[in-house]
């Protein structure tokens, strides 16, 4: 008596292969208050790779006095192995970041724009119009990298673009007119962040597909904090569009420097679980994701977010009541 | 600069008004080892009254050694003030339980039956027909008793459609077969559980879309627990194909007694702000399911699972950040 719970992507109208990439080790490390040691962040990065993730965003080149837990984020490139094939990506701030993490031999240049005026300014001290300029020239470098060198991936997250905490929803055509600047610009990814929680299904899956529409050419990435509890309902709603690339967090770690009450990220054991059980591929295991998250949990002495770190997947509840 | 984050329900596909079915008295109650005295029951009950909830699940009749903490059940119904219109449920395992629950004038009798032999031996010693045939004597009872005297609805619940934790995931056919047999006996309505949390969305769309085809004469309700995070993911896909009916729990209070590693329900406030988020009606105030939340919360000394509790409605989360 075991029924069909399978079905192939194609039979569901939803893509077949999701990109997982995980941002624990940089927006959910960010957030703790215990310095997590270099050794333990390059073995979490570590055994994340080796639990199949092959985007990782494993550092950003931020201030120190800003984000004082950031600070080791060259040695931690330094001490990575980088023998797998995979994407390390880092958060750059502006074009002095973007230099730190070019020389640190990143694989991929993440850049954020707020989609409000208020939020940009308390999180960058600039207007969006002189993000937009700085961007471009991170953007640039990235390329100019890239021809003479090696490979650099560029990404860009508009955060707030399900609801900002200071100025509300931003209206749906200023939110495709910045997608279309940003497009332009020449970045390869498109990040849509609901950095607070702050969205629902039906706002995430008309406002990705406008934007999607907008933008063909660039590749979404949704980044879903979980706040009301609605992160992995929003993810089936960029799913259901057509989103194959998922921002996701070991245990659930991470929130927002700059926002209060914005909690974590979806859980990446979680996620992952779900979509290996509608038959989505991802090639990551659910069971390394698990092992690096308790380790985490361990040495932060807390309960994390994630569900399937406390329950087990469905095959391991089955195997409890056995 | 604030978008339109609500649809008319119609623009959406979705249904346009939304019943929630208050299950913490009873299902979550239960499960925990802290006797709630019968006053904070009442009490509780009746705040959720107050929010708006028009169907609540009280208490069950079920023998106090099963579940002691239901032992008040008597004394709950009694106590309550029934001057509002809320339909107040009762969960009974038998006759003789459905005797004691029409003698405590309660509006519903909701009954269990579980979806494979084995769970379904566990949770009431009987086989499946043994239960249906038991079901069908108790769906008489409440009909002879709302032909006398006052209206009576019914409704059973099968137990482990989205996944049984003894047995894996029941075919198809046998869950529609079941369920047409359950409509048969001329119950009201007809709960789909995932009593473990072992569903995702895929497999809840496509069950409940075949059993809804089956059994068009009978309402749906869903019960779905959150053990792996998938909740309310589960819920909108359910929602997608037209149901109308969510047993939710305060705080998202919950368990099953016989199963390991099962945890509570979708949070009634987590649910309740969703919908009105996406502007389906349910009539009930998610600060007054805060409120009850809020005082079970400091009684059990130990934080809930809602979210809503934590972070905080939309208009909050702006509010503390002006």
């Amino acid at each position: 008596m075991s029924g069909d719970t399978k079905r192939s992507a194609a039979d569901l109208g939803l893509p077949s292969r999701i990109q997982l990439i995980e941002v624990g080790p940089r927006d959910g490390f960010q957030m703790e208050d215990r310095f997590i040691p270099t050794e333990l962040k390059v073995e979490t990065i570590e055994s994340l790779a080796t639990a199949g993730l092959r985007e990782i965003e494993a550092v950003s080149f931020v201030h120190p006095r800003v984000i004082p837990q950031m600070r080791d984020a060259d040695d931690v490139m330094a001490k990575l192995s980088r023998t797998n094939d995979t994407i390390y990506w880092a958060l750059v701030p502006n074009l002095r970041g973007a230099e730190r993490a070019l020389a640190a031999q990143v694989d991929g240049i993440h850049q954020v724009i707020c989609c409000t005026e208020t939020y940009n300014r308390k999180n960058v001290g600039l207007s969006i119009d002189e993000s937009l300029a700085q961007l471009g020239e991170v953007v640039e470098l990235a390329r100019a990298e890239a021809g003479g060198r090696r490979d650099v991936v560029t990404a860009v997250t508009m955060a707030a673009t399900f609801g900002c905490p200071f100025e509300g929803q931003v209206d749906d055509d200023r939110l495709v007119a910045l997608a279309l600047r940003l497009a332009d610009s020449g970045v390869m990814q498109l990040g849509l962040a609901d950095s607070a929680g702050l969205g629902h299904p039906e706002l995430v899956r008309r406002v990705t597909a406008k934007i999607r529409h907008a933008v063909p050419q660039v590749s979404l990435r949704m980044h879903l904090h979980d706040t009301r509890g609605l992160g992995i309902a929003n993810a089936m709603a960029a799913l259901g569009e057509g989103v194959t690339r998922f921002d996701t967090s070991l245990g659930g770690l991470g929130g927002c420097p700059i926002m209060r009450g914005a909690s974590g990220n979806i859980p990446t054991e979680d996620f992952n679980n779900l979509c290996l059980e509608m038959g989505l591929e991802t090639g990551v295991s659910t069971e390394g994701v698990v092992a690096a998250s308790t380790r985490i949990q361990s040495f932060l002495e807390r309960p994390l977010e994630s569900k399937i770190l406390r329950s087990g997947t469905r095959q391991q509840l089955y195997a409890a009541n056995r």
